[in-house]
């Protein structure tokens, strides 16, 4: 998968060679694991005066927090810090924000993530996540906490387990959709700093939200599937709150102009929808072994992606219809299925697309006719970021 | 039902002739229902940015929020006004709040009680309310927004639209749940007074999650239905958010002192416990024409109440538990139930605690030994109000 290496503009360096190291930078990477840490530490003691169960939750919340990859603070810290690395770089005199203030805003992001996430396993009954239970799967397997009946534990997941444990999902999504305004409501900074943080938050929350339903619509055949409301859908739920909200935050804190902000939301939109494009490709017609996810499963699920929008427009789409969204669909079938939709020319299109958002993202880094207002230090963070992303999923 | 009116202080004048006439004071409701009629118009407009169906759910959502009694609002307004009103009434000598600030909050605390209303009703199961469907039974019937596919929504329900409608009721639950918070983070207020209310609506969050998360438990067979553990799910579901969260945040805006605040607190949370109390006789004792609920719901659901908790101590309870929590349960075995809950002394009983807990409100506002912090219109306020919630619900 080379997509983002073909337009890549020429006075940038290689983004291999500019590779940030998401993984192998540690040290961010701790400082942000110990502020969640601490977080949920602290939560987890004062839920101890509402007994056994509500602080299981809080602990199964910490254990599965901590499992993620951290991409979005990581975004957001690197995005402040390159900006405010940049003499000439939009970021305005303030005094640099004690870097307690950054790494809370940036584990707010992580809790509003992962906040997202239960919400949506929820909604999509899903127990399993990167091959382990999630919250919810740890929830029902064993139906309360370790001081529970130990005799209904054993009995296995009944449907009254199931419920609890869907019910754990809906409220600790609840518990950090409220931790993250709390934090970002308190957050030791300027007044209009705070108050564009809301706004930003308000943005992402009702954005993400929008698109969740459509996601949902599509599934459940309410709204139809039609090319523009499928980039529409991956724009606003992964976009928005994966890329835009990071790396705007990042330029809110650091103090960046209007010109800065924009340009690098329009960065975000474009880096968002690739990732999530790409995501796609991957799933579909990517190595399982690689990617992680189960062969087929898109297909099985009958997910409406960008893939299946172009191949209904094709004469093929008859013969990959009826394969659609068949749960019982066998690795021979789902390899006909694949092979179809590359034959219809649905991968080649997806592919366009994601090359379209990547020459925008080089566009805009690259400025069009004026240099672009995004500083040096942070065009360059971007190229590492996304040509890491691109390595580690390809 | 007269709890409330046996152990009235004397040196109050009769509650009933105090009655605030919560329903006919039409000036403050129409504040109330006009500010959050004009915040959903706003959030319809802008949701149409996202398509019909994100508008339609808005719509949807201003339409049930607008059918509730707005208990939780006016008692925040009516405990500020009376504070406020107090010449030595622990008032601070701060200046007056726009009425418009006042106004935003008290509909923010009605925003968050429908967000919770509407988790309550996804994780129930619930489409019904007050007789009429909730937000998730009206999307339910109808499939999509009145633009989608009309032959669709003529089909009636099918797992399909029912998934539709909860995972409707679950992100209105969240824009709303972000929504308190992004009002109450906005507010106009002195620093210290909006720390106070983002520290209550911590407090209030956490403490109505955990008893839901009670409250399930005992329903899914998790948590073992004692007396104790009942009676907290009761206070941290109800009482915190209906009644203590209201006052507390008047007496914040009044800048009243920490003790009549403390003192509010205490009331709160008696007439909170002692209005649930009353609600779960009302239900399984009452007159169905008049309380308005299905005769023997609770009985049916085998709602886990103070009732209950009580019976199952009692060599009577054998006699109950076969038509406890059966679905198919008749009327004439409600009715055999309903008399051996009265045999076995768990109506007297749980009576007594509606009269402990009215008297612990009255002893509150007569003040034990020293005078009572909370000034006189507020006790005479809080007094009408819950002779009037009586009245009401008798």
């Amino acid at each position: 998968m080379s997509a983002f290496g073909q337009s890549r503009p020429t006075q940038e360096a290689s983004p291999a060679t500019q590779a940030l190291q998401l993984t192998a930078r540690p040290a961010l990477r701790q400082e942000i694991e110990r502020e969640l840490g601490e977080y949920f530490t602290q939560q987890q003691a004062a839920a101890e005066a509402y007994g056994a169960e509500f602080t299981h939750l809080w602990a199964l919340a910490a254990e599965h927090v901590l499992g993620g990859k951290l991409v979005r603070p990581i975004l957001m810290v690197e995005t402040y810090d390159a900006l405010r690395s940049s003499p000439a770089g939009g970021a305005n005199a303030g005094t640099e924000l004690p870097r307690q203030v950054v790494i809370r805003l940036a584990a707010a992001i992580e809790l509003l993530h992962y906040s997202f996430l239960l919400h949506d396993d929820v909604i999509d009954g899903d127990t399993v996540r990167r091959g382990r239970p999630n919250l919810i799967g740890a929830m029902q397997a064993r139906g309360g906490a370790p001081t529970a009946d130990p005799e209904q534990a054993a009995a296995g997941s009944t449907p009254a387990m199931r419920h609890w444990a869907r019910t754990g999902g809906i409220l600790m999504g609840d518990l950090l959709l409220a931790a993250t305004h709390q934090i970002v409501a308190r957050a030791d900074l300027p007044v209009e700093a705070r108050s564009q943080l809301l706004d930003l938050l308000e943005h992402t929350v009702i954005e993400s939200v929008a698109g969740e339903q459509i996601d949902v619509g599509l599934a459940d055949g309410i709204i139809a599937p039609d090319l523009h409301t499928v980039l529409a859908m991956s724009a606003h739920k992964t976009a928005t709150y994966t890329f835009e909200l990071p790396m705007r935050a990042g330029a809110i804190l650091a103090g960046a102009s209007q010109d800065v902000e924009r340009a690098l939301t329009a960065a975000g939109h474009h880096l968002g929808l690739a990732f999530q494009l790409q995501d796609d490709l991957l799933s579909t017609f990517g190595d399982p072994a690689e990617h992680g996810k189960d062969a087929f499963s898109d297909l099985r699920e009958g997910k409406q992606t960008a893939i299946i929008s172009y191949a209904r427009m094709t004469s093929t789409w008859p013969s990959i219809e009826c394969d659609f969204g068949d749960p019982t669909l066998t690795r021979e079938r789902g390899e006909r299925a694949r092979d179809l939709l590359i034959a219809c020319g649905a991968e080649r299109f997806v592919r366009g697309l994601v090359d379209e958002q990547a020459s925008a993202l080089y566009e805009v880094l690259a400025g069009s006719g004026a240099p672009s207002p995004i500083p040096a230090a942070a065009r360059k963070m971007l190229l590492g970021f996304a040509a890491e992303l691109e390595e580690r999923r390809s």
